[in-house]
């Protein structure tokens, strides 16, 4: 289990990483100042598990270890130094498929470990894997991913819907974990090379709502 | 009090079925997909009961209970399956009327039951009552119901004071509760029949803020 | 020790106060009435202590008291009643910067109390002086302090920093808070007078980013 414990920890620092990385990103688009670049990316990198714990009772998982905190700073820094070319743009859609993939999983385990029945767990791991990037673009005034209609949501609910399904089925959590990460990136993977996209509401749209 | 127990519980789902419903117009305005149908409707259905027990310290009600959030995804697939014509929002905003004057009440008595004082208790019954929808509106980037100077919180607002007031003066919960949520549906009728709104801040208004 | 609490007792009403008067502000820039009026103050007079408060797991400060929400609304109608003319804009500018520089040392202290540690306390003390602003413009669909690079984030981060440092290095708490407070102030300070601002990201900016 220790190896088990210790990968996880390192996917864990690594999506952390990752998601700030795109925060920083959301402020390099805007020119903005190194405060707000650490702002962004402290927000995205660490928001989705954030609501997480609050929604489980959780303590929340960067309040007492910072070093998760620091991640996303280096990261924020990186983003800064290194600039933004077109190609590190690209790496970093992978790199967050794969950051996605991976909180999906861990948001999902680590709500089952807190007793949360297996259908809220889901829900927590898909909230674990978006909720930071769609505060990013809240705060930074861009459409979110939920306004898209890309496969990205769908992506993590795929993956961890796989995972209690599997787990469920009595899989042991190592297989269970890599077969639904390895479905969320497959399926978001699909989306950014195929382009897939699921089909709009089909009826007639009102213009006014009821408040 | 099974009675009024079972009665409280079928107004909470039926609160939180409207309040998905509206939460899936809002994604059928813009034609999304059946996820982000399914976002929507659960962000707006417990959005507002969520914020109330995080800040109550209470645990939150939908997350070891998923039931709720089945309700609100019903409401999302429903939205989807039967389109949005112009009768059928008519009834949405009455509906809507009902779940907000019902969740004004629920809120604030859940609030009273653990231990908050009056006054905060009936902010919480407010909250309870529109912050799913202020989310909903914020994330779809749609101007909300604060900004549009509708009689919609105000009429939460009323009622919660009512009911509170009413229980002060120790009347039992059952009277207390249908008297505040009559008072906050009537005040929302009288808003949408005839248009009701509160004045505006009559003052000379700046263009530029202090920070 | 009383006196010590009894003063940061009073700054912690008097920035809560401030903070409400600059969230009725934004309400009355865009004519609403009394009732926006009054969420606008509350949300911004109590939003970031809340969320300081759910992140580090302590019950939130105004829920048990609500003298604090009092004091929001009667900010709020203070802003209604007196208006809104161009001296009293700039006196609210530089109360909210005493508010910001008490907050953020008030927030850090509360954190360091609960056995925070020192990296996150900072943290917590930037969120408590700014987070209930950023809801606020937000709420209120204007570019929020995030966005405008201005030093405003920044005079937290610095009072807050040189709190936790002058702490570390075994300072006594009185001294330390008005060390901390006054640099916090003197960089907003500065930054109001001089139009101080960080430089922006100096480097290319994609237009598009990864998701």
């Amino acid at each position: 289990m220790t190896a088990l414990a210790d990968a996880l920890s390192a996917l864990d620092y690594a999506a952390v990483a990752v998601f700030g990385a795109t925060g920083a990103l959301a402020a390099a688009r805007r020119k903005h100042d190194i405060v707000t670049f650490g702002f962004f990316a402290a927000v995205t990198g660490v928001g989705g598990g954030t609501l997480r714990d609050l929604l489980i009772g959780a303590p929340v998982f960067w309040v007492g270890r910072p070093t998760y905190l620091a991640v996303t700073l280096a990261a924020a820094i990186a983003v800064w130094i290194f600039g933004w070319g077109r190609w590190r743009e690209r790496i970093l859609t992978w790199l967050d498929a794969l950051g996605m993939a991976a909180y999906a999983i861990v948001g999902t385990l680590k709500a089952l470990s807190f007793g949360v029945p297996p259908f809220s767990a889901i829900v927590m791991g898909v909230l674990t894997s978006t909720f930071g990037g769609i505060i990013r673009d809240v705060l930074a005034e861009e459409p979110s991913v939920l306004l898209k209609r890309e496969i990205y949501v769908s992506a993590a609910l795929v993956g961890a819907t796989a995972f209690v399904g599997l787990r469920l089925a009595d899989l042991a959590i190592l297989p269970a974990s890599l077969a639904g990460a390895a479905l969320a990136f497959a399926t978001r993977a699909g989306a950014i090379i195929f382009r897939w996209s699921l089909p709009g509401f089909p009826g007639r749209a009102p213009q006014q709502g009821p408040n």
